[in-house]
Order: structure tokens, then sequence, then C-alpha cells
């Protein structure tokens, strides 16, 4: 037991949605060797669960998921090392409040983007049925934040873009950061895995469409807000 | 039994044909989560069979096909809820007469040129053997369509484009709706499927036939013409 | 038993290897639905081994295969008609004395060069190892043969492009029929379908070569020579 | 029993952890028909282990595998002949002390930056993980070395470049050699085979960064630090 506020069986269940999402990260073919992180938050229990560092995916058990507070200290007996990530995840669900899984992967076509420092535009419906508008890409970070605390701000850079530009993350719920690659969210591990797989295939689609159409016309307002109302919000109906 | 017309067991082949359908869209990697649906119609029956909204494929049975009127009036004690595309797949039915089935997809080289708004041009001899003549992208909905009537809409400007381009929807069975995706259909779920994915290859052929030859010379009208009534028709004699 | 110089058992052991090259191809990705062809010719026993036209790949058996003499007559009870390809096939065997077998596809990146009109330049070795120089594409039938005898115009086509530009149909294995696909060969089925992979893979390398260098620098001549000779010929010592 | 320094059990492993980085390479997709090799040294036993030339995956086993004395003369009483690729082996051992395991491959994305004569820029993060730089591009061979000696010219080439550009095999574990494919290191079998899909999968990502940002902006150089020295040296912390 490693927390008071959690059951046993509500912890295992948790660390099994972690690793559950890993693994999907994986077969659907988002993660090369072990590129990829997921993480889930119980903010009532005051933990986080996330992925270890450095584990293969074909021998990842939910037994291995590791355990931090809030602030992302280690808690529990567990002998694994957390992704060396874990400093940007817990800076996102310190403030994207609403967010309560995260994933990361270095999936192909999204890094594509990341590395050429763009965000993905809306160029169709497939786009605007999960993100409500470009796919956003952070600044370059400067030589003093990489050297002094790297990981924590990546985090700094995604909620800075998002609060500069007004973005909600629960209508954009991903982002690309820059030369690095994706970190989409969600609801549940479950739901940001979606998010990922979607990422990646509205960026490769996006990626063609400007070759195919270099006036790069992005869909209407009004098509961006029926696909997406449509399926998210107190007017949602949709489904494929 | 939900119809007089038709036969318990004709229905469930029905139901089975329409759930084979999907699966195989799947199988084909034409779709990513349940980006999918195919129809099927029996006018003498009065009646249209569609996936449901929203189920996943890896769990989804030939019970679960939702039965409509020709209207689209959901019929039957079936719980789903019928596809939203149902819209779109009726009122292609009541103007294409000779469709029996319909498959709409976001596959993603297809996708690449609707977002791009552009027709599929006939490069090839791959493309003539299916479709005689280019693959039509639909105007621009405005945003009055998309706000009051979208799926129906959708198919209205599709049967716009072929009367106004006077497109026999048997020669050219698919077209792609501006930054949407691709709708093909056919005699039978399993012909509108086998056209989805051809319409997926000629889309990813001809991207990088125009990468190649900058000129975007098409294939001579005698050889799309010899391509397309060998197979189709009257005179046709081919198989590979 | 269909000709009195092949025993039963060495017509049913071509059967079977023409059988298995299709299955190759299918497997190699090469072909999608039925657009593939494979068949192989004994010219001491007067018959040609060929695909049967139409039949889906995951039921393909040696026994489907049919059986014709070497001006393309079917010979035997077997009821399934071949390949619509056949007369390619025929006149190929026909004017290039040394192959035994042939296949014909609608490969991904081999009909993209098809399509553009354009030999595929030998950018690197692994085109070397296999085809000694571009790949040729054949000209634009005329409208004429189109109309006239498509199926052996194609062959002819093919020929007088060998012909016509000295290429030995030995030190380059294949050619692209413009508008159209690939056809390679080789000394039995499975060498043939080898030449096939090849093919679509140094057409997809050729590719984005040309997009990393505008340049369009071929390799060197001696270059050439060597990998294609350590290969083949007399002096042949390569094995990876 | 090959030699007198290791025990039968211990060549027995080396064979395996050989033949199984082939297999490995295969899985990955990294290798077409049989266009791929790995080998192992043990500089204190005096051998080197190496894919046997042509054999085909599927039947590759640990005891084809080819022991060799550290100038690549076969020993032992196995009948197949080395890989034709040794005395590139063996060359880049005698001049890269450090590394111990060596894998060549055609994998299609590497191949086609070899082909445009390039350097694989470092233009993100994924790049930075496991190449501290640009991935070189070897010159072009002249007509003497590929007539005289050519796999042992390719290794010279190789050597000739890092030494020419002071880079260090070991923090960028890989190299293109002109017009021909990938070349890549590592402490073991396994860790080059790593560095292989690295390889391919961020020559993939360059190639498309190119596309989308004709700017061609590298990362800064101290996000190339940060990345590179924190999964390498003794300074290293990380695991995704």
């Amino acid at each position: 037991m490693t927390n008071n506020n959690l059951s046993d069986e509500k912890l295992y269940e948790m660390k099994n949605r972690v690793c559950d999402a890993n693994l999907k990260l994986k077969d659907s073919n988002l993660v090369v060797l072990t590129w990829g992180n997921t993480s889930e938050i119980n903010r009532d229990a005051g933990i986080i669960v996330i992925k270890p560092s450095g584990v293969p995916y074909d021998t990842m058990s939910p037994e291995q998921m590791v355990v931090t507070d809030l602030d992302g200290n280690v808690i529990g007996e567990n002998s694994l090392k957390p992704s060396s990530d874990l400093d940007t995840h817990v800076y996102l669900y310190k403030h994207f409040e609403n967010v309560n899984a995260i994933v990361h992967t270095h999936s192909t076509y999204a890094v594509m983007w990341a590395q050429s420092r763009r965000d993905i535009p809306a160029y169709g419906t497939t786009h605007a049925d999960t993100f409500y508008g470009s796919i956003p890409v952070t600044r370059q970070l400067t030589k003093e934040e990489v050297e002094k605390e790297y990981e924590l701000a990546t985090g700094k850079v995604i909620v800075e873009r998002f609060e500069n530009d007004n973005i909600d993350p629960i209508a954009v719920p991903g982002v690309l950061t820059v030369g690095h690659g994706p970190f989409t969210w969600g609801n549940t591990p479950d739901k940001a895995v979606e998010n990922s797989i979607v990422l990646d295939e509205v960026a490769h689609m996006a990626l063609m469409t400007e070759f195919l159409n270099p006036n790069k016309d992005e869909i209407p307002q009004y098509l961006l807000d029926k696909h997406y109302f449509r399926k998210h919000g107190a007017n949602a109906y949709y489904g494929q």
C-alpha cells in the first residue's frame, strides 16, 4: 500500500491502465524501441502513476509502473526509476487541471512537424474531429532552460504557448515540443493514447496535403466548429 | 423480424455482409480507430442496414448493425444509434439508383487529396481499371449548409457534382468530399470496400506521380477506354 | 496428363512453383486484390503455366494454374481462363529466349515511375546489384495498338525498347510499361518474384533520392560494373 | 573448438548473439531479401563471428555463423562463406577499437540519404539521443579503389571521414557509405542493431523535415549536447 487514500485494488487498476496504454502505443506503431511514456493522475488520492525509465515493452507489467506524489517524488518500495520525462508530466498536471492522463511519443509524422518548428494546420475534418484548431508547437528553449531544468522547462513552454494564445487544452489535447515530439493528454490513459494516434495520422495527412496544394488552405472556421462540436460538448451527437 | 418483406435469414445475411465489410476495411488498413462505416440497401424490402455509431471494430458483430427504412428512420428493437453519416448514405441511395452498398472512410491517401481540394487525375491503368476518369472532389459546403443539415448536404454536393459534370456513378464508383474523405459504392458491400481499397491505392500512386512528373500527364483517353471497358460492360474480358 | 513431353509429377511441380510465386507476391505486399500474375515456361515440353484470371489469393492452389502451349493456346481440361496478360507473357518468352519465368504486378512504387513515364535511374548499389543500368519504361502505345491487340502490343513495346537500346534482358531483368506497371523475369518464378521485390524497393529509394538530391547524380559506371559483376557472371563472388 | 582462447560455450553464445541480431534486423523491417549482415569481435580471443554469405533469414541458425581471425581469415570447419562485406568489418574493428559489433543494411530511408550523397543533419532530439551530430556520408570511391579492393576501401573511406572530421565513432555510431547504405556499430550486436533502427528512423524523419521546413534548421548545439549527454557518459540519467 503506497498511499492511504487509495485502496490497493484501485491503485492496481491505475497501474494497469497506465501499463496498457504504453502497450497500446507500441501496438499502434507510435513507439520505436522505448521512446514513449504514459502517466495518470489521481488528484484526490494525491498520486501519479508513470511508466518506469527504459523498460522494454515486451516484458512490461503493471507492477513495474512507478508511483509518485503530485510533485513527482517517488513513493512506495518500487525500485525502478520513473520516466525522465516525469517533470514535464507533473508540470502539465499542475497547470492543466482537467487533464488526467498524459502520453509522450516520438511518433514519426508528428516529429517531422516538431522538427520543422511548425504548428500543424487544421486541413481537414479528421483533424477537426479531435483538435479544435492548429496543433501548436512550442518555442525553442533557451540554452539556460535546457541546461538548468530541461524536462521542467519543457512543461513550462507547453503551458506558456497555451496561455499566450488562449488555447484550451481540452479543445486541443496535444502539442508538439519543438525539435522533439508530441505530448497528448485526455481524461484517461486510453483517451490520451487515442489522441496520440489521431495526432500522428493528421500529421501524415497534413504533410502531403501541403505537397498537393501549396496554397495551404485550411478548412473554414464554420466546418471546424461543426466537426468539433458535433463530437464534443453539450450538443455532441456524432459517431462514425 | 423487423420487416415484413424480408425473412429473418435474409436480414441476417444482409447484416452479416455489412458487418464483414466494416471488418474488411479495418483489415485493409483503411480505418483508424472507428473512422469508417458501411451500409447496404434492399430497395424491394424497403430497408437499409448500416454500421452503428462509435462501436469498436474488435467486438463488432452482425447483430449490432442498425436497420432503417429508406428514409433513414430506425426500425426494430436494436438500441444502438446508426452511424452519424446515415443521412449521406440515404441521400446517395435515393439518387444513385443502381448503387446497393456504400462505404465511407478517412483512408490516409484519399484524405490527402480531399484536403487538397483536388480531383484525383487518371494517371494510370490501375486507376482506369476501376474509375473511368478523374475521381471528383465536391465543392466546399456553405456555412448555412454545414450548420443546418451537414450530413444531408454532404450527400447533396456529391450528387450535385456527378450531375453537373455528367459523371456516371457506376463508371466512377467513388468521390472525395472536400476537406473530409472518400465515399465509394458498389453492387455489394464487398465491392464497395474493394473500391475504397483501389481509391486509396491510386491516391497514393497519383501523389508521387506528380512529384516525379510535374507535367501531370494523364493517360490517353483511348487507354482509359481500353482499361475500363475490358473490365466493365458488355465486352468485358479482363482478369489479372 | 496435358502434354506428352512432361510427366504429371513435373507438371505439378511447375504449377506449384507458379502458384507459390503468386502467393509470395502477395506476402511481399506487391499485390493489392488480384493485381498480379506469374508464369513459367518449359520450352522443351512446349508448355507455359500461368495464373488463372481473377482468382483470389487466399484460396489459390496449384491445380488452378492454367496450362497453354507456346502460342498461348489453353491445353488440358482446366476450365479456368488464363490471366488476361497471357499474350504479353507469350510474346516475351518468344523474344527473350533465356527467360523462363515472368511476373507482372502493380506494385506501388514501380507504378509511380511507370505513370511518370520515366526510366528508374541507377542511383545506388542496391539497384546495381540486380539491374545493370536504368530500368527502362516503354513508349506510349498508339490508339491503334491499344484497340487492336493491347496485351500483345504491350509485349512488343517491351521488346522494342530492349532492342532499340541494346539492353540485355538478363542484365536488366525488368521493365516498366508506361502508365501501367512493372514486368520482371528470371530463371525461375522465385527469381522473377525476387526481381519484382527489388524493383519496387529501388523505385521507392530512387523516388526520395530525387527529393533529397535534385542533381539526380547516378552512381559512376565503374561502381555499377563492380556491383553488378560481383554478383553476376563468371567472376561473381558476392553474398551479403 | 575453433580457438584456444574461447570455450565452446562462449563461442556458441557469440554465434547466437550474431545470429539473433541478424534476425532482429529482419523483424525490424530493415532488411529485404538477404541484404544485411552483422558481426561481433572478441579481441582477447582473437576472433570475429560474422553472418555467412547469402543465407536466407528464415532458416538461419547460430551454427551457420562464420568464425574468422582478426584479419578475416576463416577458421574452423564451417563450410559456409563469410559475408562479402567481411573486409569492411575487419578494417573498422582494427581502427575503431572500442567497437565490438557491426551491422550493415540497405534500410530504405538510410539508403535514400546515402544515394543522395548527403550527411543526415541533426534535426531533432530523436537523432541527438543516439547520434552526437550529423550522420556522415563517405566520399565517392575512385575507380581504382572500387576495382582493386572494394570492400576494404569501403572500410578505409569510413575511417578516413571520421579521422578527417575528428568524429568520435562512439559518439556517432553509424555512417552512410555513399551510393550504398548504412553501417552502424556498438558494444554488442544488439546495440548495433538498435543503432541501425534509430538511423533509419531519423533518416525518415529528416527527409520530411526538409520538405516541411526548407530552411533546414538544425537543433541548437546546446540541445544536441543536452540530449546526447543525458543518455551517454558519466552524467547520464535518461530513460523514457
